[in-house]
């Protein structure tokens, strides 16, 4: 026996006892070599070789189509789900495996076996949480290097929906956020719903992928071109306007057509079938558009009209194999699938085929570089108070503001007119890390005796906190003024290790959650888009006639933590540069406060 | 002859000289009294009196089944698309009615004519823009009165979706924030694609809405449960946890089994079916929830398991004649019209379902109250500089910052002398609105020196500027610290009159474009509604250990500039009060600046 499947439930989902008989399984796996699917599952099948090891109640109405569609799924409810809405669509299916528990063989290992099987052109892959972090990503940046297009819905996003997903197969997953770094890194598309997931594997199952943003629209009601409009402009995709010689060619055509972007044939359509063919021909190639999105409606499914769209439709085809071209309409399975014969994806909706044609953009673009692997090199372990985790960033790069510790009155009034301007003045002790919280900071401190007798407070309120441990004494900085800051941070994620975080400084992160994600390390471009993603990004780019931030060396800044931070590996809990200052553009960036915490060991 | 269709295009959508044509046919209606419906639409039809006044190439495959709803859209193919979405639900049909170019008869008629048939329980309104604002609110308002549920799908969000909307049927749409803010007053609810609109209609007609916003899900699956409680969390439900007894009582069914809520039967349902009616009526009966949503995905839809399911569900109905359930399932039409007759909204997408019910529970709550009619009062005409603009603010009861107009160095150092505090100095002058632009502005000002200095520097800026009127001298105010800066403003918009805006100070507004609106008037508990809708709202409940902002006493200014701008109406192009300091609980507000621009006559 090479392989088994595992249907019943009651193992690790149900407590204690049950995860110790799952882990009988999982060592009787390890020792044997008898591959293991489940338990807690609903089995596999296999349309190709007609191997049904599963209990899905699909299967007692009709058997799949063999296609080019794998689904991976750690529900086995949820994946029977997405094979019925792919079978309504005519979408054929090759392989089907519901993981479950996941005690042996887990939703990664599948992805890689479909990303190498030559007959898998498309995975759909449904995911509650994964264990083991490295194993998905490699197996999902194995799927995009052979350009197998994965489309994955996790979910768990909310608070009750994330403990829902631990009870349900019992995985530890890792932070709901950290999932979207993990698939922008892959390249993989992540679907906000069951529905957007098979519009998007329908539509790459084509294998017409736009090369840019560009969206043109054909209609045959100005309401359709206005919802593609709308929903274009929420998911980032353009609409230019037709060159002028093909707004002269169909106005000559039809004179009271609207033929900018949305180009609107009108009801005279039903009066003159060939203006279909016509203007989709014309605004295929015109040379502006990377995809279009015909909304036919109900047109398309009328028994007298469709007849002569579906020929005109085939005749454009020829002109433009390559082109993806999406039909939003209205028609009955039979219809739909003829529309599909002559290489045409359709989706009822024109805002979800506007989604898929978004969707279809970002596949094409792969995934991220991957980055060199970085060597790894574990932070000392210790006690890490702002001196001594200033001095780790600045060996690694990371510009940091100079500052003394000055131990006597003398020396911080010294320190302060060396400054020659305002300082920043902070208890120095290991024992404290978080020197806010006890009154051990005073900002913009100017004068003698003001820093005399901050001098003398802060080392009292150190004295008071560190519990019989040393303070250093006072640290005494420079004010940093005409900088935004930000926020940069490092936090091991359970699953898939280091992941860096940016936000822009106090009420974005804290009250706006307006935050970017990505797993370390990346690169400077990687880290530049991180940048411009967050809705904040104004903030850095010169609004309100402030000067424009040096985002350049801002992104080096993230690139060179990213490094450190996979460096660091599993030594590092976590690290915060709070804030990192940006200077004006040309003048860099500078860490203003910083805290490492390295793992316990 | 009593009314008529005009189906042909070539009028106002066509330019001036097709305008000219169409504003003769407005002329004839009024003259005659015939009305026209249309022109550039595809007519309307009655599916009860089988009166077919259109071109709807839908109407060549069947005719429509009758039923509540009743679709009012100023697009024909997208009111067509919308039948066939509702006609493939078994949703039967009143009145189906396009508007087209509305000449005569408009959407808002439309509204109101439903609203008054008894036939019609439900109305779906596909809306680009409304001309006659007064008239849709009323429309809408009666509608809500009437308990007829009012599904609004207002399309151009975006930039070149209004641009479109606004070339497609030549209307002048208010602007899109302005009908979130109508919707809501009217108690529409405002669906965000062809589908939701379809969704909310279906459950909407049949009469069945929760009481509150806790949800209950039962599922034989988690991942269903989780993607409705993620879906849950982004409408605004609640999923609480089913109580202790109910738990236990599931327990002893099935001891391996979820009970929380999420309630998973797990796949036993399988083998045990009577499983689905006593979990469904258990959690039904069980009085925490507002309303279930059941996941039974394809189960629901086997033919062997089907009919057994159907039967138990129609003793829950029988017990629970009034609760609200939606079936998240795929089954084929037959089998769904079996469910339906059961009394159960099955809608496929577990997401959807959900945002359904918040849809519901939307609607259940009605339309905000409507507001007193507030007498009219006109702005008295002229130019208005700060000191004119917080002149008209006191008087209808916003508190405004005192301030005293210095002619001299000397006047102005006294005036500081007075406040004891550091000051903001602003030069006075009808003349110039925008202070800031012209550098009339000093902030913090301290000290006899620096009093006389700004004094002279805003004077001199203020003549340069004023171009020969006059320059009233430099108003002079208290610094207000320790504030929440808010921005409120009031709009005249073209369609639907004085809308007021309310957002937090700087970045919130500027880059965030975090704001809400309201149509004016509204009362107190409207206001403070709007305050909490914001994203910023942390701001003023005492973020980050600052003390709590004085929200009531903000609510009742953000009610009372909605009373003035009423009262002004058209006589108020735009009103500014920024910022608007919101001092902590207790210490009310203070207007720091305000510009009133009164209309243009």
């Amino acid at each position: 026996v090479k392989g088994c499947v595992i249907f019943s439930s009651g193992f690790a989902e149900t407590g204690a006892e049950g995860r110790a008989i799952e882990d009988r399984l999982r060592e009787t796996a390890a020792r044997t070599g008898i591959r293991i699917i489940g338990p807690n599952c609903l089995g596999v099948f296999n349309s190709f070789s007609g191997f049904y090891g599963c209990f899905s109640n699909t299967l007692d109405r009709v058997f799949p189509q063999a296609g080019p569609l794998s689904i991976i799924s750690q529900s086995g409810a949820v994946g029977s789900h997405i094979y019925w809405l792919t079978r309504d669509r005519g979408l054929g299916l090759r392989y089907w495996v519901s993981t479950g528990n996941e005690c042996d063989v887990d939703a990664a290992e599948c992805v890689s076996f479909a990303a190498e099987d030559p007959g898998t052109k498309v995975i759909a892959l449904y995911l509650e949480g994964a264990r083991n972090g490295q194993r998905l990503v490699s197996a999902l940046r194995r799927a995009a290097a052979l350009k197998k297009p994965v489309i994955a819905l996790k979910v768990g996003r909310s608070e009750v929906g994330a403990i829902a997903a631990a009870s349900h197969t019992a995985s530890l997953a890792g932070g709901d956020a950290v999932y979207d770094a993990v698939f922008r890194a892959c390249g993989v598309y992540r679907a906000s719903s069951l529905e957007e997931l098979v519009d998007v594997a329908e539509v790459a199952a084509q294998g017409r992928f736009p090369k840019g943003p560009r969206l043109g629209v054909v209609t045959i009601s100005g309401g359709g071109g206005i919802m593609v409009a709308d929903e274009a402009d929420a998911v980032g995709l353009t609409l230019p306007e037709m060159p002028a010689d093909a707004q002269a060619d169909l106005k000559a055509v039809l004179p009271f057509s609207s033929p900018r972007n949305p180009v609107d044939i009108t009801a005279q359509a039903f009066n003159d079938l060939d203006l279909f063919g016509r203007y989709l021909d014309r605004i295929v190639g015109c040379g502006a558009y990377d995809a279009v999105i015909a909304f036919f409606t109900t047109v398309a499914g009328s028994p007298t009209m469709a007849p002569k769209l579906i020929e005109a439709l085939g005749k454009v085809r020829e002109s433009h194999p390559d082109f993806p071209i999406i039909i939003s309409m209205l028609a009955d399975a039979a219809l739909t699938r003829r529309y599909a014969d002559q290489g045409y994806a359709t989706i009822a909706d024109p805002g979800r085929a506007t989604r898929a044609v978004a969707a279809l953009w970002q596949l094409a673009q792969g995934m991220a570089p991957v980055p060199d692997a970085v060597p790894p090199s574990p932070v000392p372990a210790g006690e890490y108070d702002e001196v001594r985790s200033r001095a780790l960033l600045s060996t690694v790069g990371i510009p940091v503001v100079q500052g003394r510790v000055a131990t006597s009155a003398g020396g911080a009034v010294e320190a302060w007119r060396a400054a020659g301007q305002p300082v920043a003045m902070k208890v120095a002790a290991a024992a404290i890390a978080h020197k806010s919280d006890i009154g051990g900071v005073a900002l913009g401190v100017d004068g003698e005796a003001a820093v005399r007798e901050h001098f003398e407070r802060l080392l009292a309120a150190g004295k008071r906190h560190a519990k019989g441990s040393a303070v250093d004494g006072v640290l005494i900085s420079p004010m940093v003024t005409g900088a935004v800051e930000t926020i940069v941070g490092v936090n091991r994620d359970p699953v898939f290790g280091p992941v860096v975080m940016f936000g822009l400084g106090g009420i974005f992160v804290e009250v706006m959650k307006d935050v970017a994600f990505r797993l370390a390390p990346f690169d400077e471009a990687t880290a530049e888009a991180m940048i411009r993603e967050i809705k904040g990004f104004p903030m850095l780019d010169g609004v309100r006639g402030r000067p424009r931030a040096d985002v350049g060396a801002l992104a080096k800044a993230l690139a060179d933590v990213s490094r450190f931070a996979a460096a660091a590996g599993d030594s590092l809990e976590s690290l915060d540069i709070n804030p990192l200052a940006v200077l004006p553009v040309g003048e860099g960036v500078l860490a203003l406060d910083a805290l490492v915490v390295p793992a316990r060991r």
